[in-house]
């Protein structure tokens, strides 16, 4: 029984897909729109087709017809308009199911997506089970480690996450000495510090003092099967341009993409990248 | 008994001022350092002094004897770390019962120098009690009134922004078709709606739908004597490069500076002004 990554924009599909080559799993990569991916997929040779949603049921006999038996979403995918054109008979009975979901948010879309696939017959399984060394435990990743400062940014900035996610808001803020300098929206982590970059350089009380955190975590009741927060090289860069003393993440709850890579800059950058267990501590 | 404006940085406190002389009050100006007002207080001969958080118990022996029995807070203050070396002993004094209060954020300091202004003696009044103008009640202030899908952003930010106020986080939003482009934090209004102008203009699902709102609103449990947030004609241009259909705030509960500027401004670029009444009625 096969697995087929439902892939939108970012790196993880392509890592998953790699983890499942590796192993000789029977995978297929189903790419939405803008999927990086896809040229990937040509070039390797994986089975792979593109998709909208207005053709999901044609995907779904697709896939059961290729024996794909699971799936994993991956990526990042854009919430767009409907092409009314575009659906086919199938799917237009699928979509009184969605389409409040749609008005309503992106946890609640892909949790209508993910009934819809549940119902169907497919088992619907998290990046983490396919390739687990993407979501690290507690501790240091890298060389630095948190001052006690950075700890209590740290555990502020967890507490404004978790007010963020109980608003169906991003999964990520910016502390430096208490004070929450950025939090993120729809235009992600990259963009939020960029904008500390820009506007937040200034704003710390104590110039001396601690240079403040990024912070991610997976929203509270979050079905971790679906994408989890990522961080990678870009969020390295972000938070080195942003003048961070480091990045920080729930234990068990956010991806680290391209690790090595990742670890390395945070190192060259002086940067620690922290997952924060239960309790506050490691 | 004359009024002391407690000033910061901003238009609010020379507006206040202003009000107050017109009316042939007795007042006088504190400025913190960075207060706008100062140079104005200095030109026009108003009563003044500057003064800094560590000598705030000269000050208010200088209130005192200048005949001021009530205090009214009014522009941004920028929470920095405190000199020893420029402490007296009576304001040292003050310490245990501001320092607690300093770690925990913007609306717990400005509680506890409430709170110390109360117990030396002052009245401590609004801004919105000195010059009533600067409140507006329900309704469109200029020409544009938003569309339904303009309110159902509304009401989709003031729900945010509920959300981030119980976080003790920033006091607006921006929402476009129902998703949230950008929150509020450290850098104010002006900073978020140059963010969303930069990193999210190609995020609204329909390029043809619903341009999107920043909403502003006090705290929830805010102590609304101390600075409402406000808007005023930096917010338009910023609205207007943000490319965002309007502006709306909670009625009663925000300020709007240089109305008739702000007013102008708006309806010169097309935007409307919506001052959001209880029930998500005008």
């Amino acid at each position: 029984m096969g697995t087929a990554i439902i892939a939108g924009r970012g790196a993880l599909p392509g890592h998953l897909a790699r983890a499942l080559a590796a192993r000789g799993a029977e995978f297929f990569v189903a790419s939405l729109p803008g999927a990086d991916v896809a040229a990937e997929a040509e070039a390797a040779g994986w089975p792979h087709s593109p998709f909208v949603v207005e053709r999901l049921a044609p995907l779904m006999r697709l896939l059961e017809e290729r024996g794909m038996g699971e799936v994993v979403f991956a990526g990042a995918a854009t919430r767009a308009a409907l092409d009314p054109a575009l659906i086919d008979p199938a799917t237009a009975t699928l979509l009184p199911a969605l389409m409040p979901a749609l008005a309503q948010g992106d946890d609640a879309t892909l949790r209508a997506v993910i009934a819809l696939f549940e119902e169907a017959g497919f088992g619907v399984v998290g990046a983490a089970e396919i390739a687990p060394d993407l979501v690290p435990g507690p501790g240091a990743l890298g060389r630095a480690v948190p001052s006690d400062a950075d700890l209590a940014d740290i555990a502020r900035a967890a507490q404004i996450v978790a007010a963020l996610g109980a608003a169906d808001l991003g999964q990520g803020a910016v502390v430096a000495q208490g004070l929450c300098l950025a939090t993120e929206a729809l235009p992600g982590t990259d963009a939020m510090l960029r904008f500390v970059a820009q506007e937040a350089g200034g704003l710390r009380p104590d110039p001396a003092g601690a240079r403040g955190v990024v912070f991610k975590a997976p929203k509270p009741g979050q079905d971790r099967r679906v994408d989890l927060p990522a961080i990678g090289p870009a969020t390295v860069a972000g938070a080195r341009q942003a003048g961070l003393a480091g990045i920080a993440f729930e234990a068990g709850g956010v991806m680290v993409l391209e690790r090595a890579a990742t670890v390395a800059a945070a190192d060259a950058a002086g940067l620690f990248l922290w997952a924060q267990g239960p309790c506050g501590s490691s």
